[in-house]
């Protein structure tokens, strides 16, 4: 694709935590100036200090005003909020306008409703970090991982282009598709994964009532699965609200593959149990290792 | 407890992989001799060449018969069968042998049928690590981490205690329970985690059959969900099989759990999603913070 190389005259990331200061590091040099805006004042204060960005505001319209691309890096509700109704008034005609919620058919829609001239796109960066905000920021944090493009009514073909340059400044692989498709992979990937961890943290904290040895056993196997149960509940709420039908079809789809499981289990069907367990183990052994690879390239 | 501090005159450990070989390592100083029982001639060989053991042997009545203390260090079914059908006839009066299967309940039921004299104990040390094999062994594998002991009706006071030092000795925590108390409490942060992992890497597989992208997408959180689901099936297999009652206890718990979180989820309670995921992130937080300061005192 020809894109020419991503270049702004003036960059604005609206939300400094890990995701905008890590796109305000990654543009750095491509941008002349980038602006900042942030309602947390010791963030604003990290960034300035740390030439994250020139500008810190916590104004959205000053900030956003004289940007010829403005990043949405805040969590879905807001993002949507600021979209549906705020943002349309504040920019400038020909704005590049991308947003990085982790849902995107709410905000989609209501992107394609802005004013013609805004070139609106979602985008969804499949990466992140255990540690949140603008003080784990780093240019690197989307270099070889997929970024997914979403496109809105406001999305015509010189938007997509600009947004294709954008995320090859990243350096991440872009992938493009709309945003019901992208709302289901991610349902899968990430939603239900969510679910099943808080259930699962959710059913020892019931056993521990009736017998709190259970926590000093757990070990290495429940750590892992329990994880993503430590997530911002605000944040994951948020992005479950926005996300309900793609999530409980695949709560639907776990629950049959669940089902088959213990019938054999209780069955006592050791034949089938293994003919359902061995491809399963291959399908993960497979894919981790082309993580892990992608992982290493991106060193 | 006045243990005495665990000696053996002549340790025989049944199994040479990652769990046999460490208690090999771990019991070193305090044994005379140690013998390996072990069909698999490579695990054999590098035991004696790395003086984990003295001898080593692939029959099981010779590898025994000598010994005052016997760790049997195989797969589940494997130990139910040996203590079934074999190791009865082999072993000295007086011998202590404890086994380290992962379930329990139907182990300790065999060793109560063992002749009177033997000294039967359950054992499951809850630790391990990604690598499994001989090779991988390590001394420290069981420092501070907890190492459940079950009775059996060859569990007498003097086996009791024989046990303890024994666990002293590898620098565990002893935990002593009934194999039914163990086996529903392994079911919770065990075997139901394997079972989860297991239908969320299938439910995704599903998911790639209609739409491959899936695979490029999945990140950290899947990472994380699906490891479980990587491991050996046939000792799963058996693991699972040898504690159906219990998994589908904690299988039925579990789906309480997550048809409350969907239906809160499919009629919009904000307001009560986040009441239930808060405390169920905050059990979470609470318990990492605990396990690895745990794991920091054993470093």
């Amino acid at each position: 694709m020809s894109s020419g190389g991503f270049r702004s005259r003036h960059l604005a990331v609206v939300g400094l935590g890990l995701m905008g200061g890590s796109i305000a590091r990654a543009l750095r040099e491509r941008s002349e100036t980038i602006t900042g805006v942030e309602l947390n004042e010791v963030s604003r204060q990290y960034a300035l200090e740390n030439r994250i960005v020139d500008i810190a505001t916590d104004d959205l319209k000053a900030g956003v005003a004289e940007a010829d691309t403005v990043i949405l890096a805040a969590p879905v509700r807001i993002i949507q909020d600021m979209v549906e109704k705020r943002i349309g008034s504040y920019l400038r005609s020909n704005t590049l306008l991308v947003d990085i919620g982790s849902t995107k058919q709410d905000i989609c829609d209501v992107m394609g409703k802005l004013p013609v001239g805004i070139h609106a796109i979602g985008g969804h960066p499949m990466t992140g970090k255990e540690s949140n905000g603008v003080q784990f920021s780093d240019a690197a944090l989307f270099k070889n991982r997929p970024f997914v493009l979403c496109p809105t009514r406001r999305t015509t073909p010189a938007t997509r282009l600009r947004a294709l340059s954008l995320v090859e400044a990243l350096e991440a692989l872009p992938f493009e598709m709309d945003a019901h498709r992208h709302d289901h992979l991610v349902a899968a990937i990430s939603h239900l994964p969510y679910l099943l961890s808080s259930a699962l943290v959710a059913t020892v904290a019931k056993q521990g009532e009736a017998d709190p040895i259970v926590w000093e056993l757990a070990a290495g196997g429940f750590r892992d699965m329990s994880r993503l149960a430590g997530q911002d509940v605000q944040m994951m709420g948020d992005i479950l609200s926005t996300n309900t039908q793609a999530v409980a079809t695949l709560l639907a789809l776990f629950r049959v593959q669940l089902a088959m499981l213990e019938a054999m289990l209780v069955s006592r069907d050791d034949q089938n149990l293994s003919e359902f367990l061995r491809p399963t183990r291959e399908a993960r052994n497979n894919w981790i290792q082309r993580y892990e690879n992608g992982s290493k390239n991106s060193k």
